[in-house]
């Protein structure tokens, strides 16, 4: 028998404080004012509601239901967490999913229908699919939208602050492009569109063109603010203005005082450009104040292409970045592979730190571009595994142990993931290894023509999967920012349709897998830089170089697997991967990695 | 100089008497009024007024520009048969395309914006567009849509009657479901969708649901007809009912009749069940008369589905259609080299003569399904070569001959290519030959998870062409009818971006090719059937079983280009066709193909 816990009854009680506020429904997304994929903790609301800890997620509260919305990724870890709450599971990214919106629509008999939620932590664009739905389903007047900015601050009585750290202005010259260049190039963009000015939102956009970077957010490193531009002048919208540095080109000013700002600058903005998908509701109905909607001219960023196409120095900095990540990453796999042998106990939490800490080491880091996964056996077969701090798995000296990490440098983001066979592997073990190796080569060795977006060469790295009835479930590849967030769009590879073409100079991961729940988990993660493979008569064609430098362990590879194509590249990348970092380590681990290499 | 021709004379004046309505826009779509891919000679209203010929095309005529809207595969032609008669072209499927809403809600100044069509052939999807974007652009108010039923007549003095042919109902046996059944699927649909009823406007469903066939279109076994659907009634709006055969379960009615039949079954209708991308706009408005907006359902045909998944008898009748496919094409090849090689001068068109008479002679042919592509050399690199009946090229004895051709049988409708070495051939015409193979056999040999769309395989087919930087610009397959239309959807496999899974029952085309301008073009097409491939833990898992049974000349394949699994596949595949072909042939050309087959 169940027996309800202290904790499940807290969680019981913060959905019936949110249901006694006597809306049809109230919605509490997991997101924070600049649509962020990942909040800082002021804004893990769906944490506080229903003590779900995954990165992506929902939720609604009805007088007669409350239920969390999450992706494939999180279903194991919701329903363990959920347990006990009353909060149901809707499963999204399902080919039967119901998402928010529909489901309000064909829920109430009632009308008008109320719907409440936190307009700063809804962006302009799910308010206006809410509301499309409610529209269609109750009738013009027979549903109500309602704002209501913090309203859990009533209860939450720790919510923690809005963050406001230090502010670290770039070098210009190492990232190959002044704030001013950036700003002008922005500016030509907006006239493009018929505009006067834009109002940016997103976290990163404004990181990127601002050449700063925060430490405000947890592996991301973003600087909480608003960025209002106009062809005149740039003000930069950010928390304690006065300890935030004067950057050339841009006015600080405070967070408190957009509203003045907006009313101050109206003529001087003309018509405004606004990206929909990340500027909040609430933000929005500000703007709305002084502008009409047919001066508002709504689209995709213009940041957001540019940001992913990397420039020279951006790839200097990259390939510096994967170099001295590589160096991180072996003496890792050196360290761990003579520990285990040697007949040390090391959990997967002490992996974990010691990968930390030899990231720590290198020149320029700034910290993790994520949270470590370091699994072993089973725990690899969870594509999300969260290593535990304390009772992690102890790593034996057989079967498989993945590790997917990455680090900030000042000069670039990295993102690896190695799996490792630990020593005695079993016949399927060998083989989803190999497999998904040969996917992650068909993928790299890829051409195409200018034009192809990621769906349409994903096959390449799921087919050899495919060919034995296997398949996994996650994207292929995902954008990796410059010192920013470890996943940026537009491009991805991935089954979805994203008509995003593959552009040169974009940097993405290439990371097939495979997982069988109870036994193991594979994955192979290298990044690679899209470039020109050479022109014809039929057009331009693409290809990819790898910057990821950490060789592959080659000793469970089931040879006839491979065609002699896909050997090829994978003893040439070895040996690339030797000479680059082997004056770069110390002589054991050199020899180590000679020896792994062949 | 050029020197204006009497037919260019003639498109002028007719583009004069268009503009002399006083519109500011008058739009002529190349289609009939049931949105059909081939229209009837009645409806080649785009060629009457501007000499073009190619499939797809629409026509916009201003105060002070004439334009033709039609895509990659015509602006060849386009361009030759527009010279002279100033109407320019305007390039559609090309990444900076501007379609007719578009282009109209940029052209004008002056407001409001009168734009004219004739109803009778635009469907109500594309009428929707235009409005949004004429909206968009000069506001409510600021456009006005007219539209002018049959308003070519005025001029188009001898334009072609609407066709009324002889009806042929289906033995109900033979095509697996009778007439009864399918209404009674249908109708559970209806009741699905929340629906009392249904108007179906495209002809090949309405030729699926009714086990009927027509011979109303060139090549598509059409009625023309419209059918509305109650849960008491099936009425058939039929030209010259008087002509045409009952059919149980369904009462025929004269096409003038529709609009009181409407009125009549008003209230027996319920909610009308309609497709937006089909129902031309005139019919819709007098549907309109009778029903509010509130009281039509707008969705895809759910139709279009279940006719594209085939029953058992349907594929045994597809297996029977390539069967005896097979024997008239491999006595067509046969035929062609021997001739040739005998010295006989045999011009494209008498080849594609040659093959038609071949098919004509098998029971149950009831004609072609397309117009047969019979293209030598240079001819081939146009992938839509219509051969000409006089001057067509004589076949030599060297280099590469394409035919493209299928039929149209009691039992299922067939689609085959074949290019032919006719002798010697260079390097190059090698080297593309058997490429284009390679993209055809991985096509054919992948298997893929339940639920993949067409485009996310595609690349299966274009990886070996890519990889060699070659690459071709048209779609890699369509769906196939059954006794029905020879392009059908709503599954293909091309780059486009379309949502449909590929099911296990779909019969679609394997057509990669590769075209060189003034020198070759290579195309290889298979039919495949979609089929189970096994399950395992990670789900089902499709692939393809191929029905086109036909040798493939194995002696110009550059056999380093092929891997073994390749091989073998081509070696056991001419190895089947031999083996059910053989006694199906004469002695000498049996002899033939198994030295063909070796």
């Amino acid at each position: 028998m169940y027996i309800m816990s202290q904790t499940d009854n807290l969680y019981a009680e913060r959905i019936a404080k949110i249901r006694s506020l006597g809306y049809d429904a109230v919605i509490i997304a997991g997101t924070d004012p600049h649509s962020s994929e990942y909040p800082a903790p002021r804004w893990k609301q769906v944490e506080w509601a229903s003590g779900f800890t995954g990165e992506a997620g929902d939720i609604v509260v009805t007088q007669d239901h409350a239920g969390l919305w999450t992706d494939t990724r999180y279903f194991i870890q919701a329903n363990r967490q959920l347990a006990g709450t009353g909060i149901e599971l809707h499963k999204t990214r399902v080919p039967d999913e119901v998402l928010i919106p529909q489901w309000l629509a064909g829920h109430f008999r009632r009308k008008p229908v109320r719907v409440a939620f936190d307009g700063l932590c809804q962006s302009v664009g799910a308010v206006r699919e809410l509301e499309d739905a409610l529209r269609q389903a109750y009738g013009l007047g027979g549903y109500e939208l309602v704002d209501r900015p913090d309203f859990l601050n009533e209860w939450w009585k720790d919510r923690p602050a809005i963050p406001h750290s230090q502010v670290t202005c770039l070098d210009e010259k190492s990232v190959g492009e002044t704030r001013r260049e950036k700003l002008d190039w922005l500016r030509g963009e907006m006239k493009k569109a018929g505009c006067g000015s834009m109002f940016l939102t997103s976290l990163d956009e404004i990181a990127w063109l601002l050449n700063v970077r925060g430490e405000d957010i947890d592996y991301n490193p973003y600087v909480i603010s608003f960025l209002l531009v106009t062809q005149e002048t740039a003000i930069w919208f950010v928390r304690n203005v006065s300890e935030v540095p004067a950057v050339r080109d841009v006015v600080n000013a405070d967070y408190a005082v957009l509203e003045d700002a907006l009313e101050d600058r109206r003529d001087e903005c003309g018509r405004l450009f606004i990206d929909p998908s990340t500027l909040n509701y609430h933000t929005y109905k500000l703007i709305r104040k002084y502008f009409a909607e047919s001066e508002i001219v709504f689209g995709a960023s213009p940041v957001i292409l540019r940001k992913a196409v990397k420039n020279k120095k951006e790839l200097d900095g990259f390939r510096r970045a994967f170099i001295e990540d590589g160096v991180a990453v072996e003496n890792f796999l050196y360290w761990l592979e003579t520990s285990v042998q040697g007949g040390a106990q090391i959990t997967e939490w002490e992996a974990s730190e010691k990968l930390t800490s030899l990231r720590a080491q290198i020149e320029g880091y700034r910290g993790n571009s994520f949270e470590n996964i370091s699994a072993y056996g089973a725990n690899a077969a969870l594509p999300h595994y969260s290593t535990p701090r304390e009772g992690s798995a102890v790593i034996r000296p057989r079967g498989l142990y993945l590790v997917d990490s990455g680090g900030q440098y000042l000069y670039g983001t990295t993102d690896i993931t190695r799996t490792v066979p630990m020593g005695r592997c079993s016949r399927q073990e060998k083989e989803d290894y190999t497999l998904v190796l040969k996917g992650m080569i068909d993928l790299t060795l890829a051409v195409f023509p200018e034009g192809t977006a990621g769906c349409q060469i994903d096959a390449f790295a799921r087919g050899p999967l495919w060919a034995a009835r296997r398949s996994f479930g996650h994207g292929t590849g995902h954008g990796i920012g410059f010192y920013l967030g470890v996943h940026e769009g537009p491009q991805s590879i991935r089954q979805n349709f994203n008509p995003q073409p593959m552009l040169p100079g974009m940097v993405t991961s290439n990371e097939p897998g495979l997982y069988r729940e109870g036994k193991h988990g594979v994955r192979h993660e290298n990044v690679v830089l899209c470039r020109e493979e050479g022109k014809s008569e039929f057009g331009t064609f693409l290809g990819f170089e790898t910057l990821t430098c950490c060789h592959i362990d080659t000793s469970i590879v089931v040879r006839k697997l491979l065609d002699e194509r896909e050997r090829n590249w994978l003893r040439s990348y070895n040996r690339v991967v030797y000479r680059m970092l082997k004056s770069r380590l110390a002589p054991e681990v050199a020899r180590w990695l000679k020896k792994k290499c062949r």
